[in-house]
């Protein structure tokens, strides 16, 4: 049996979720792989705490959390203001699953700090945070590289699709002609209600409150959310070296409502789009539109709660694949599916 | 840059086709991956040809089967009557692509004695053969295992599409709750065919000349070809012990054309779904069955040249997986996806 000790930075929608999977799947990874996922440690932004004898209890962990409160309550080991980058500086752990809030204005703070710390101390990382691989994707990597660390990021594209790791191992090998993707369920779903005659207002506020929309919304809106997706699937899966400045980015705050009801009333469904195009040079023009898709579009039946991906290439076909999520919890399952990918 | 030395056994469809691959990816993949694939041998039923020193180019390997010969012809190094399982059982090589024609009246012969001695001698195998998988999958990991050596066998399942990397790698840790596939191309051609009015003999025939269906077609239209890949399946990705006999097997020879003309016209499309459904406790009941699949169906929306597959789990939400296959390349190019992450 090999224990594998977790220290989780973020308890948010995320980390929650993953607390609870973590509790629900031990048993099961034990017998299955013979592993045995230890949390040691977890913080979230008014405190920490860390137990590396006993490990902390993620069912309790995810109580706390559920209930409005701060795992700096936890019994025994929880600390108030003791914040994310000092346990990361000094945990006895093997992994930091860094599920931080995305914050590209502040320079992805904190969970940068955090991944550079971890993997300065040579442990891995695994994160659905988009900041810290969109600022740093590159230091981020020669920097775990130096210390033999692995960085996985399989969460940070389209929830819990494994869109990397399809892209990355599956189609080694091929040339990806043409990428295209519809990263995000909130952009979708605004777009249907338009659709169906809703007002902007009133369906922004309806996103809002089904939880689908957060902050003032224009991080997806404008389509700043599938931009960045965009370019971490640009680095690592077309291997084109990509910042945020390297996108032609068109959001939905400028459709007309009118435009996608028409287009509804034509069979097709408007999706926020991502794509990757090959030049000639061998080079991909990168873009971030709302499109409508016609239903044979291999992406044009996604529902309100599906996100999907489209690889074409030289010697795999085409090749699609769409993730049918209800809930978040297969985002946070992702740092899951990293872990065991390292370890198993 | 690593060496991998290969040996290709059979140069049909898709043996023929990975030559032309390997012949146009060779310098890329010495660029990208540092990795030069030399094929040192080649067997088709008529003969061999091995050059250990040298090398066999693999364009000229592909051009003598194109025009009807045989790689017994080929200058200086082949040799008629030099059959697989010799050159498997001497060559010195590093992997062994098995690319000879299913065969599971006959034991799965020659495919499975030439995958044994290739593991026997520590070879890795890459194989989209599914008769020696179904007729012996147990006894063949237990040889790898033994033997240090690696059996892989992507292209078994459906075509190009990397149905099982996706449910043996990147489900791990969830519980999948039904599986359901549509693994081969030939039976909704044919359905297809009857659906739009036409007789079943005029659409078995059309069927044959467009060279998706092979022999009598028994082997696709009476559902075993698609049994054979539930049953590699339900041992690889639901890990459930299973042989051809475990499966509840339907084709479609039964099928009446007015009924499958009755559901396009109701807007369905009729598929031979392989199915794997989790029972409670634990184990999967499996069938093989002609089923009219609606237009919200996963599934419901295949073309004539696509696959796929559906996996509903636990913590990772549902994924499906598609693939556009217009040629047998992407199949064949399953044996370089194999051997490149082997080596990658």
């Amino acid at each position: 049996m090999k224990t594998v000790r977790l220290v989780l930075v973020g308890l948010g929608n995320l980390g929650r979720r993953l607390c609870q999977v973590l509790d629900a799947k031990r048993d099961d990874l034990r017998q299955r792989y013979d592993l045995d996922l230890v949390l040691v440690g977890a913080a979230d932004s008014r405190g920490a705490a860390y137990d590396p004898l006993n490990g902390l209890d993620p069912a309790q962990v995810a109580d706390l959390k559920v209930d409005g409160g701060t795992v700096a309550d936890y019994p025994g080991v929880g600390k108030r203001h003791w914040l994310a980058p000092a346990l990361v500086g000094t945990a006895e752990a093997d992994v930091l699953l860094e599920a931080s809030p995305v914050n590209l204005g502040q320079g992805a703070e904190p969970g940068l700090s955090c991944i550079r710390t971890a993997l300065r101390r040579g442990l891995h990382v695994a994160t659905p945070n988009k900041g810290p691989l969109v600022v740093a994707y590159q230091e981020l990597h020669e920097l775990a590289a130096e210390h033999d660390a692995q960085l996985r990021f399989d969460g940070t594209v389209a929830g819990g699709l494994p869109a990397l790791y399809l892209g990355q191992r599956d189609l080694r090998g091929a040339v990806i002609e043409r990428m295209e993707a519809v990263p995000n369920l909130c952009t979708g779903y605004v777009m249907d209600m338009l659709a169906d005659g809703m007002t902007w207002q009133d369906a922004t506020e309806r996103a809002h409150d089904a939880g689908v929309l957060e902050g003032d919304g224009s991080w997806d809106l404008e389509g700043w959310d599938a931009a960045a997706k965009l370019v971490i699937l640009a680095n690592a899966v077309l291997s084109q070296p990509t910042t945020m400045d390297d996108v032609d980015i068109t959001g939905i705050t400028d459709l007309d409502p009118e435009e996608l009801q028409a287009a509804k009333a034509r069979g097709e469904r408007y999706r926020l789009l991502v794509g990757g195009e090959r030049q000639s040079d061998g080079s991909y023009t990168l873009s971030v539109a709302p499109v409508p898709l016609s239903s044979d579009h291999a992406l044009g039946h996604l529902g309100p709660k599906q996100m999907g991906i489209l690889y074409e290439t030289d010697i795999f076909g085409t090749i699609t694949a769409i993730i049918d999520e209800p809930t978040p919890v297969p985002s946070a399952a992702t740092m899951l599916r990293d872990v065991l990918d390292i370890y198993v």
